[in-house]
């Protein structure tokens, strides 16, 4: 048993932008030697979530937006987030809230056992474009 | 430290029915000898999800669902991914990212610490009957 | 490799009441001697949720609150949960059904990598004060 760290760096445009991080994720995981055991992926920050999706135009850049939008609006709305920092970010903070900064997904036999049509995927709340370290902990066989 | 892998089949009805999984969750970690750890309770896919409520008819049939379809709705909203494939569960994919695959759980003494009315379930959003496939990946003593 | 299960207790008043765990959570950690692994912070019961945000009076005394009595009013809207048990919190089991009853935070030499506004909190939806059990569960190294 054995407890491996990658990390990797990804750009992303903010705007609730999705960002497909599957490939990184199992490039990482294929830089280590466990093959059985729990991989969490981890963004750090709170304007940011990470969560699955089928990565696909219309659900990735318009659908989940749309959504978010409808839910936990960018204007119209009163934060009091606003008067701590005169930050325009309230609503940033809140999406990533409600959807978390992780993803934990079995290892079996080094695969991930993701459906066909699912990718990990972080979708980035805040304002502007931001530099995302992702952590990929992977604690197993 | 070991790691165990179980799996078992669900059926759901889709159209997001409440399917209790504490029972077989339960029943495979007896089948293992790991009995302290954490436990990732995992369904692939983008279309259903993991979470815990009280399994109750009044929350499993009604609230959840009424709360679903109110902030994801399955009609009356525009979705693009009905343009790329012709599909019609947009809203399903929609809700199981706001939600997540999977809950982690510990395990302390052979025992998950679950409150009286809680149970660990799948939502299926999906709008056709599904077999689901559950991984409970457990990592521990 | 080695299991660490670390408990404590924490009041909440209830009402979406958001209560700062992180400095309990790094208090219990450094009574272990896992430096590397993942940690687990999870919460029985189906009326509240652990998550991530910025704990600022703004985020945490008003957005968050007002958001969730957007999106899951307490009042307002009809609950069939309230049927079964005469119980006035049917909007707190939805809201712990939506975001979850646990986070995961990787482990790296002793430290977790949050961000330096990210703090692990508790979030009470339940109609009532709340004694609640905090299980901090790590494994690693």
């Amino acid at each position: 048993m054995s407890v491996e760290t990658h990390q990797f760096d990804i750009a992303s445009e903010g705007d609730s932008q999705v960002v497909d991080l599957t490939k990184p994720v199992i490039d990482a995981l294929g830089k280590g030697r466990i093959r059985d055991g729990i991989v969490l992926v981890f963004v750090p920050g709170s304007t940011s979530c990470i969560t699955t999706t089928e990565f696909e135009p219309g659900l990735a850049n318009h659908d989940l937006r749309a959504c978010f939008e409808r839910l936990v609006p960018q204007f119209g709305v009163k934060y009091m987030h606003a008067d701590t920092w005169h930050d325009d970010n309230a609503h940033a903070h809140v999406r990533a809230s409600l959807i978390g900064q992780s993803v934990e997904v079995p290892l079996i036999k080094g695969r991930l056992p993701l459906g066909e049509y699912q990718q990990i995927v972080l979708i980035d709340f805040d304002t502007r474009p931001r530099s995302r370290r992702i952590t990929v902990q992977v604690v197993g066989d």
